[in-house]
């Protein structure tokens, strides 16, 4: 052990690996509700793509699990480090490599941050349009989870972003896959099998993302109904219009008051029609008066306009729903992805295992593209699971699957081995053997390879 | 052999297992330009997932090699058949399974080509964009990899529209893959590997693919440059500009005079004007004024609006350029994909090239996507490949890859082999064992592993 630690304090200086008590408590946990803050055996913080190399190498060498991290944004416990474990944080690989204006690319370590790369992109006149709620999270992180968030019905998300990557295999190699272009039929695509792998196949030291021009001129319009099925109806036909909007989110009542509450932020919606909304629609599109027209049609209350102002803070209220969740005292947040049309059936069945379990969910979530997202609030954890579970499962029998963004990380794990075809499970841990055969990255996560590690 | 012979015909039915001269001279041979044609061993046609699942429990008992053919418009070999293999040629399986308004996809069998799958969508007011020179082609095949065509600028290639699959594994499990929502995070994302590994990790017999609704009403127009590198230097500042056409192709004076000839179109361009245009951009576009505009300050010639029906027509000719070329003499068909950016110094280095092998080669592509078609005339085989060398050399060099979109085959495989990184190729061939072990799925193409088939 401190064999290792010297190894490793050679490989990325001396300040640069912590331990114990020297290691600050943020990085003890990721914001995973579910979990426990844990002290990783090393915090090491490489500078440079062969710094990772070598402290890969010296895992391997020493059989130690590493869990990569970058701003610790995660949600499902792929970021939380491991007690015998070294965790790998990207704080300061964070460096934008160049911003390629010709081919509409930029190039950053895993380190940089949405907001820290938009507000490099922006006064180019450029934007990467991937926004996943926390504009903190790093780019390295939301390869590892194939981040999505809000404007993913239109935009896509991480996947459809990320052009090439630069990883560290577990034995130190350094390997570059795809590159600045858009479309290739060379081999099998490398790049895609890694985004969404959460750290378990390589740990990522540059990501080649596309860009493009700034978006264009939005409106926000909030949309009450009187009911959460007639929301959850609305939302296939609206994508089948061809409107294509940026943003097609769903809060039901509760969530829409606690975020605006939370902001202080007054949206005019008159005080009849609040008591009447169960659910609203939050859509944000360019072509506001077909939308009002088809709105109308589909059962909505009334259809408001928000001032830009209004808008734009009604969308960052939603980004901030996370944490005004767990101020609430929110227990697990859990985000499923069904097919759009089974959301209505879906939510109502949600809704009854709920009153069933005596546990109190909140709804809201990227409906546009079938993610739905639940707050759970029940304390029990053996309660809870056996909700999540049901949860999970109704999903599954939908057709759809147990995450759309967050991942599995540790803390979905469990029920995405009991749910998945043996087939499906089998090929992926032959895969995860392919790329990690001693089973050092983030070995307890995704598919909880513990029988594939040696017992160091 | 006949052993093997009567338990494919048990399987399959007497009629759906054909051998020597009774297999038709379609079937020996893809629509690539440098191979003979070859007789499999036997042409077998299955009409359902649970047939081709006992196909391959066969062949893997019997180590037989198993190829899959769509509508064998392939351009790389990849579903050119194996003579001492089985051709697994899916013409029976051709029916739209449903057409899920509701989620916006369309679940069909491996056969249903491209025209047909259109035909059912449109009296819906639906489409499938993604549009490969040719519509007879099929899904399955498009799956296998992982097709583009013209409208990729705007609308991405196939891996972008594949929401989920069913295949056989080489064993004859069948698995299903992904589903009828557009985004996961929920394990390894088979599906994304699947697409573009053209047949040798697994068959495909069912494709979930997401449509949407018609598209937006556009005009063509036809813009003739004094040069090459004009043009090629218009197009990173057309897709910077986010105009975002739908169609963004060039092709130099020679392509454009040969299609057009050959469709006997006249696009009105005056004779002066074509005398100095050695080559053109053709893009399809909803605006066109901006775009008019735009492509006068990058150096246009004119800018020509085309009538509806003339503009058709050039899209038309251009799909079958193919065959034209063909026609023409062409031996052999290169579509590297390059940084857009680096396009025109890719072309000039190409010509350079041409000019010392003694080599006529002319181009055209989709050029918005940094995919460039150059047609090599030049029947020696070994001057023939040692350009071809050069010419995937420079453009991996540029930091391109070998294929956008036609694959690896059999004949593109070995510059591949050549100039992949060692350790891409070793992830590729642990994924292929993990998928195939006993190596039976088109053993000798996109990796050639030869040498994981036990010899039968």
């Amino acid at each position: 052990m401190s064999d290792l630690l010297e190894q490793l304090r050679k490989a990325v200086g001396e300040s640069h690996v912590l331990v114990g008590d020297a290691i600050h408590a943020d990085y003890t946990h990721d914001e995973t509700l579910t979990l426990s803050p844990v002290v990783p055996r090393a915090l090491v913080q490489p500078v440079s793509t062969d710094e990772v190399s070598e402290v890969l190498r010296l895992a391997t060498e020493h059989q130690i699990p590493v869990v990569a991290r970058g701003s610790g944004t995660g949600l499902s416990g792929a970021a939380s480090p491991m007690a015998d474990g070294i965790l790998l944080a990207f704080d300061r690989m964070n460096r934008i490599r160049e911003i390629d204006i010709e081919n509409q690319v930029a190039v950053v370590e895993p380190g940089v941050t949405l907001e820290q790369l938009n507000a490099a992109l922006h006064p180019l006149g450029l934007t990467y349009p991937v926004s996943p709620g926390e504009q903190t999270a790093s780019l390295g992180g939301n390869v590892g989870t194939n981040a999505g968030g809000m404007r993913a019905v239109r935009y896509g998300v991480t996947r459809h972003h990320v052009l090439g990557l630069e990883i560290v295999l577990a034995d130190g190699r350094v390997l570059r896959t795809g590159g600045r272009f858009v479309k290739s039929s060379t081999g099998y695509d490398l790049t895609q099998l890694l985004v969404g792998s959460e750290g378990t196949l390589a740990v990522t030291t540059e990501v080649t993302v596309k860009v493009q021009p700034r978006l264009t001129e939005t409106t926000t319009v909030l949309v009450p109904f009187a009911t959460l099925a007639e929301v959850t109806h609305a939302v296939p036909r609206i994508v089948a219009s061809g409107v294509n909007p940026t943003i097609l989110e769903y809060a039901d009542a509760l969530v829409l008051g606690s975020i605006t509450r939370s902001a202080g932020l007054d949206l005019g919606i008159p005080e009849d029609v609040q008591q009447r909304a169960l659910a609203y629609l939050v859509v944000v599109d360019e072509d506001v008066e077909r939308l009002g027209t088809l709105l109308g049609d589909l059962g909505a209350i009334d259809v408001y306009v928000l001032p830009p102002q209004a808008g734009a803070s009604l969308i960052t209220a939603r980004e901030r729903l996370f944490f005004v969740s767990k101020a609430a005292g929110c227990d697990d947040i859990i985000d499923a992805v069904i097919p759009r049309a089974a959301i209505p059936d879906y939510l109502a069945k949600v809704a009854e295992l709920a009153a069933a379990h005596e546990t109190f969910v909140s709804g809201c979530g990227h409906v546009g593209d079938g993610n739905v997202h639940l707050a759970v609030f029940q304390p029990d954890v053996e309660k809870r699971k056996a909700l999540t579970r049901e949860i999970f499962r109704i999903a599954v029998e939908a057709g759809g699957a147990i995450s759309g963004e967050h991942g599995l990380g540790t803390e979905k794990m469990p029920y995405f081995l009991e749910m998945a075809d043996p087939a499906a499970l089998e090929l992926m841990r032959a895969i995860k053997h392919a790329f990690d055969p001693m089973g050092i990255l983030a070995p307890d996560r995704v598919l909880g390879a513990g029988d594939q590690r040696a017992t160091s």
